[in-house]
């Protein structure tokens, strides 16, 4: 893990929902720094992305502040009212304008946020704040997640080396439209926002928008990109060669997190890529790759680990793409072929089958032989324990 | 339960999957009769759904012949091999024209379809034709159906009295796309066959087209309606007055037998409407019905008859209608207002949630406020036993 020179963070336990464990994060760009973002596209947004969205256009961000335990998310008025005092608190004794405080919460829907843990908590946030905390930032913004998520790269630029670190957090709820539930991840390159909005929306497209647990988007998804310029290293352009390299690496954190995601998707025991190749273009590739992934027939088949092939092949004739040709078809099971000329592939044998399914993490291949397009999509299985999960939360 | 004249069922145990019971349903309609059908969207749609599409236009239906314990789905040439063959034992026995017989099969998919067990059987089938035998035919198409499911109605038109009756099977793989799973409905009326299938794709849509128990459409949908003329009353055109009668009834059977679907979705324990009115179209009204009724995470709170409104307001959110005026959205969980000016209503109490929650039959009702067009989508919720009934089946 490393740490990004002009990034500090701290945490606290402010008692907001959980007891005994952090449940505030706070994180500070140096002065100078950028920051780029991306919202859920949930009509029902929750009211810190309104608020996050507002001061993100007035520019010059310094701090986020996130709490978990409760999403501020259906509150109506009183929300953004909350939300808003939350930041001006934090602008009050930070010496900054209200503007530049990002509001982020995750948790429960529906239920107010109390501002009073906020007032309480902003002294120990903001004399607690340094480098190395990136591990308790994790940990400070999980909900049902089971484990906190971390990834790091450092990557050689022509004037030195930068570092790209970032944390998420999410298990449920997770279909991100637009970016994930919460994610933040940073650079010490000095990099112009646009160019930062740039790198930001062309990772998260490959990362945290083509993963699924449930279906369900979020009311409060949100991912950033903050670059402190600590380390001196400019990048001006995504198109050079120092963008490229940069881009990159916030890319590869941003897609070892959101599997992440996957891999602790609530009640998950296996991790699932269904990847369409030869699609005409990434609309229909997408249609058929959420159809497998979200179909509850072919999760609850990987699960029990049985090669119930012609759930797949359901999922993907009911994908609502028109004029498929299924005689063309094939799709793969890990390194089985099992379907081909409109069925089961003559080669295909049950124990073939039974011996992908017994892996923890599988692939599923569709060649829908219409063109160029390939697009792929992680998921994860449906077990038990997502019912149980999601129907004892909140009791 | 009214038996329809003209036509007649028998049932036969022929062991092609199922020890022990009834899994193949001969269906005959008298000479003279009618028939309409609605089939699944589904690209890989099944061998017998192919087969009956092309012997129905050709006309003069005279057989339904249905196995249940194997789709024939996924099974490419051979599978169409035997189910041509099916109909061509029935039709050499019967001493009909093979294109006179649809044949339709339920179960799992993906295995050869053996056409010794038909063989067998037919003599049996054709010998023990009686009018008298809905309810075993009901039994026989059963899978992984819990209950045998029938609906019946008497309607006096101006010439007299004729009856409707239906059965269906269906449990999961329940979201139909022009049809259910498999349904057959009968009337003694004489009615020519474009206004059979008019009155066919009124009540399909209000009804089999409705229901969701998990989202995955399957393979084997098919509704037919058999009209045998036996009563010797006519029925001209839908607009009539006659014809809204019979319409009206044949909708009614419909309806009753999509719900008893609902109520026997796999592992369900409730059922729930999931109403929108005030929509812009049908289009939209539809996005926003199926994105609640397919919500595992609204699933698993009326599992655990958790008042989770919240996760209500966000599958209203994620719909992708665009445009939506959050604030003058209003959610109902039956009687209770929980949703209002983008948030909870003022009036809302966890205690009238829980008392909706309790119920066995809950209402979710959503105000869009854009139009006047109104949807409903039936659907269930998501249990333990939907995940053991999936991972299970099969083995």
């Amino acid at each position: 893990m490393y740490e990004v020179r002009g990034i500090r963070l701290a945490v606290a336990a402010a008692g907001i929902r959980y007891k005994g464990r952090d449940d505030l994060l706070l994180i500070e760009v140096a002065e100078g720094g950028t920051c780029a973002a991306v919202f859920t596209r949930n009509a029902f947004c929750a009211a810190p992305v309104t608020v996050a969205r507002e001061h993100l256009a007035k520019g010059s961000i310094r701090y986020l502040l996130t709490n978990s335990g409760n999403a501020n998310a259906g509150t109506g008025v009183p929300g953004l009212r909350a939300a808003r005092e939350t930041c001006r608190l934090l602008a009050g004794m930070a010496g900054c304008a209200m503007s530049q405080v990002m509001p982020f919460s995750t948790g429960v829907i529906g239920q107010d946020l109390p501002v009073d843990p906020f007032a309480n908590a902003v002294p120990t946030l903001l004399s607690g704040l340094t480098e190395d905390n990136w591990a308790r930032a994790a940990a400070a913004i999980m909900t049902t997640d089971t484990v906190p998520k971390l990834a790091s790269r450092e990557v050689r630029l022509a004037g030195g080396s930068v570092t790209v670190t970032g944390i998420t957090k999410g298990s449920g709820m997770i279909c991100p439209d637009m970016a994930t539930m919460l994610a933040y991840v940073a650079t010490d390159a000095q990099v112009p926002q646009p160019v930062l909005q740039a790198m930001l929306n062309h990772a998260v497209d490959r990362s945290f928008n083509s993963i699924t647990v449930d279906g369900d988007t979020s009311t409060n998804d949100a991912c950033v990109l903050l670059a402190s310029g600590a380390s001196g290293i400019a990048v001006e352009a995504m198109d050079s060669p120092d963008g490229q390299l940069l881009s990159g690496a916030v890319q590869a954190v941003c897609a070892e997190l959101a599997e992440m995601i996957v891999r602790d998707g609530e009640g998950a025991t296996k991790l699932v890529r269904v990847h369409v190749q030869s699609a005409a273009d990434v609309a229909e590739a997408r249609l058929v790759a959420y159809a497998v992934a979200h179909s509850p027939l072919v999760k609850t088949a990987l699960f029990a680990s049985d090669p119930n092939w012609g759930r797949i092949l359901a999922a993907v004739g009911r994908a609502g793409v028109t004029g498929l040709d299924v005689d063309s078809i094939r799709i793969w099971l890990g390194d089985a072929c099992i379907v081909s000329g409109g069925g089961r592939d003559p080669g295909y044998t049950e124990e073939a089958g039974k011996a992908v399914m017994k892996q923890s993490d599988i692939e599923i291949r569709i060649d829908l032989a219409r063109g160029d397009t390939e697009v792929e999509v992680l998921t994860c299985d449906l077990s038990y324990d997502y019912v149980k999960i999601n129907a004892e939360y909140r009791s």
